[in-house]
């Protein structure tokens, strides 16, 4: 790869766009060279920019801190600088959607972080892994809304990768789920910064967090769809019941789930075997992000935790253990993984890797 | 009440012997003055017994201080001495078994807090609002054994008070559950001392805790069972699947339960309102650490947490929130109860107070 | 006391102003019947201006919830309700400067936690025990401002009650000291609510909290000052030097103290007979926040420990330990108190209740 | 370098050992060849002897998991397989002399993290920035005992190395320092594990640490002294006053240091300058673990944190910040550094580094 993209991040100086200038201040296929965000950074320096609010535990990459930020609602400015924006813009709702649509509708490939347009029926929420098929939906985006090269894709919520590959891996063996409960442990990073008051999660648990739920039972419907008539249609075949708490962990969300297969049950063994066997199209493509193995099963009774296991796989990858019989359903396992890279900017770049490979962005 | 019970703790020194030392310190029935340990404790005074390893908030209690520790495993020494002896021995499972049975057969009644005994068929294990009517078993107990007087009872496992009298209230509305699938968030306490290294929960969590999925999930049934031809007989209608993890918490369990009724369901306001309504036999008996009421429904998202609620009814009272609908069974809610006081110590004491007002302790 | 004093509490919505409403709940003198707070409270009933946002342990008491607030700047609002103020409003400096004032104009005996007057020349800035001498300035502020009636006193910042007894006992005994080194580790309640971010102190410290290492240097000289010429006049002959940390701890600030005396040193049994023995205006007059006794000194090398000591003497006493010897100064020692009670609310009412045994308010 | 040099781990299972492992598993100069521990260990596997108690957050090597363990006392077992010995068995001090000894008689040069030989008057406690010189007792140290090659060199206490180097460099740029009080805030992974108990660390700091306060003011002075007639003769000139504290952080002590120089003091900016240009012997002769630069100074308020600076350097480099004017003395500032790396094991192979490059080591 001679040339790399030239890539822009809006919304840099929160914390997501922070992840992604850290993540990807040494990529092989990306050059971030446009930053964006709030009226109020535009025309400091990046450096300037997050003075006091840079809140990663390494410094800020040399070469991005005298790069000019932008206002992020003004679309032209990146036009000729970048073909690929990630979208961690802190906005309203609508105001993401417009903005979003803006920028794809001025040529640019957008892989966004945020929710507004996670129920848009022709944008794909991508889990690599998953669900890569869903990128045939691009052309049909672009028709319905007449733009000529730019797009738009999403990444799904943080509080479900812990379980959607292994529940995949065993659907692409051939045994149908139709049940599961889990409850999750998440992490204080999930909620950005400042996130939860320390107070509150000191010699504390809370044992709910606002929307959480009802993302993680209705996003796993779409990835696991279908594309059909032009519309990413939802697999309703599969319950899901969440409890979401956070706990008084930095990075890492942890998920109890129980399941219920529809047909068929694998032994205890072959789902372990399904599990540490199984790979996707990032790891068949040999994507610079992609786990290689994307799943670990670990045979400790303690495993996984945050602590130990989050950074699996640079953080890529997913670390289940403690599968056994469920008393209810089937079986109940615990999975993990890290929730700012898997679940926030490290699964959007890997979706623009896929992007990439694929031939989406040039 | 003129005159007070005699009382001995045995294991007095260990982390639930302290307990039992702390909330008996000013209790209205009973009175200890017999305290039992381990031989290296044997003749000490309580607080050189205890110097360097008293681990509760408040001080020892200066009537305790200096009263000389005896041997737990000599029985002879506290005869004359009291006649209820609270047990929170620690040592391994077969003494156990043999050192209550020796304080029962010397005529003592036996509170203990210990999983020995929990299997036997004809000691009970008392949730008093539950199952006061398993006390009913002691006469056959004691004909079983050729006690003439003295008697065992145990306090179930601190996992499970969260949502036993929850479901409890339920099933005596007339709405039976069939299944749960319940994770809990358990405190370290839990654990005794020293419990959990604390590099192992700073920034972490522990997605296991040994034995006590099996205890949660296998108790339930014997506490709603039935006495039945000289024997407890459990309930098996009710199929439990147990989550248990350790979090950094140093008082109250949180339980994320997802239940199903057998039959006609209660509307969600009607649940609450049974729960918010409900009494058992403590309340009605108006005994000393009864709390009224014994459950709390919180209406707040973010109840119950351990910080919070821990406390209510001084530690004995049950908190419940979060009833919603489940997407997969018919309800979930959150539970939370002060482990070390209605889960351990507290607990065993309402069912010594129990035991007073149906005149098995005299 | 037939009649209680009304009392009003302004900022009554904040979370120190949740304290004063805590603390004040059952009070035997003090009556609260007046509240108020920012606009966007006026109006509203305590328990709705406070939805969602009331952070104590226990829930806003019964008799509390349907006052209905005031907005804290219109003074008018207040006349002829209550005769004291305890003032816990949060806005900027030069606002609380005039609506403090007001309140002293128009009559109102005025006790506040804020710093903004503390460094007023005439307003004593009260830790009861040590300088209770200080309220004599009242007549003169009085006339200062030409106030018939109100006048204004405040507490300190919550840093340094660890070890401002300990300190003035032995110069009270004849021991001056010269020199002090400390090193604070303080609680997050300490910030108010929300306080620092959980991601902050999830497995870290903070070794910075604004302006607070100024506040402990300068304030203990006003407090030991005297009252000369109509003025307070800091004491200069005591320099402090402090290094100020935040860490996970949810209440109760420890104090690591190096000190040395100016003349002769007292023997190390004296310092703590000293300590043990002291007592101060609050326990003479026996008012009835005041601890008995004030400061404990405990034996355990581990001691004090905010988990076991913040809550001595209902967290108006100051626990103390470890004082030995030090290589470079004659002492060092580790002081605690409690921050949100005799740190903050709890010391402003034992203030209060001094003014009322002294009889500057009726 | 063709040829690594063979290294033996002694208390290879402790968490010490577990550190070198991790450390060294990739050294371009040393190679672990040999594994020994308690007689419990011997005879097996190293991934057996770890089984359920290794406790980095990366998994064991894959090279050293089947190296057979053997028993550490049994000295001529690791003849003829290594020629360097890392010591970290964990035995009562005599039998850690007469082991470290023996090894070191039988030919090995022995690099210790035990305290047991810190005292001994030809045995060099080293921080090789600082004390490289004292390398030269080597020669008379096994004149001394009649070793014909082997020795022994061991690392100080982790508490100081916040500190030491700072202090050392302002000393080698001229100016003399006599007093320092200095309060640690230390991390739970300094004690070893288990450690402390988790319940006495959630919303808790404890104010002492066993032993640790007298080797922070003692070890500095040896440190800091010259060899003289055959001993190292510590520098009595400096007098260290230390409070120590365990709080909960994982990794990374904390220090806060207020200095006061002998004769001449730099200005603030100066001071600065010297840590920022500092280079000792580990930099100069491009040892592969030694930081560039060894010294960090931040410039931001809140720094240096745990959470934020440990890693910096390898772990290996000391962060500084919050150098202010003190009150008392006439400085004050921040330290702070990886207990585990720079502290520990990383402090030791750097050491072992240094002893390769001045030749001790073949």
């Amino acid at each position: 790869m001679d040339r790399k993209i030239k890539v822009g991040v809006i919304g840099a100086t929160g914390v997501i766009g922070q992840n992604y200038l850290r993540l990807l201040s040494n990529h092989p296929w990306f050059e971030v060279v446009y930053l964006a965000a709030s009226p109020n950074s535009a025309g400091k320096k990046y450096i300037d920019a997050v003075a006091g609010r840079w809140h990663m535990r390494t410094d800020i990459p040399e070469k991005f801190r005298n790069i000019i930020v932008e206002d992020a609602s003004l679309v032209e400015k990146a036009a000729g600088k970048c073909s690929l924006i990630f979208s961690a813009v802190e906005m309203e709702k609508q105001a993401i959607l417009a903005v979003e649509s803006e920028y794809a509708k001025q040529g640019f490939a957008v892989v966004s972080n945020n929710s507004a347009h996670r129920n848009t029926t022709d944008v794909p929420v991508m889990i690599p892994e998953i669900n890569a098929g869903h990128l045939d939906i691009i052309p049909l985006q672009q028709k319905n809304h007449g733009w000529s090269q730019g797009f738009l894709v999403v990444k799904p919520n943080c509080s479900i990768q812990s379980y959607m590959i292994p529940l995949y891996a065993l659907m692409k063996a051939g045994y149908s789920i139709d049940k599961m409960i889990v409850t999750t442990l998440q992490a204080v990073s999930g909620a950005g910064y400042p996130g939860p008051a320390s107070i509150d999660l000191i010699d504390n648990i809370l044992p709910y967090i606002g929307g959480e739920e009802e993302k993680s039972e209705v996003e796993p419907r779409k990835i696991f769809g279908k594309v059909q008539n032009g519309k990413i249609v939802s697999d309703e075949s599969l319950k899901i019941s969440a409890h979401c708490n956070r706990v008084a962990v930095t990075d890492g969300h942890t998920a109890c789930c129980s399941i219920q297969f529809a047909g068929k049950k694998p032994e205890m063994q072959e789902i372990i075997d399904i599990w540490r066997n199984f790979s996707g199209p990032p790891q068949e493509l040999k994507l610079p992000s992609a786990p290689v193995p994307v799943m670990i099963y670990r045979e400790e009774n303690e495993r996984p935790q945050p602590q130990k296991d989050r950074d699996a796989g640079n953080g890529q990858a997913i670390t289940m253990g403690r599968l056994r019989k469920c008393n209810v359903f089937d079986y109940r396992f615990v999975g993990l993984h890290h929730n700012t890279v898997r679940g926030a900017a490290g699964g959007a770049i890997l979706t623009a890797e896929l992007l990439k490979a694929k031939g989406y962005i040039k």
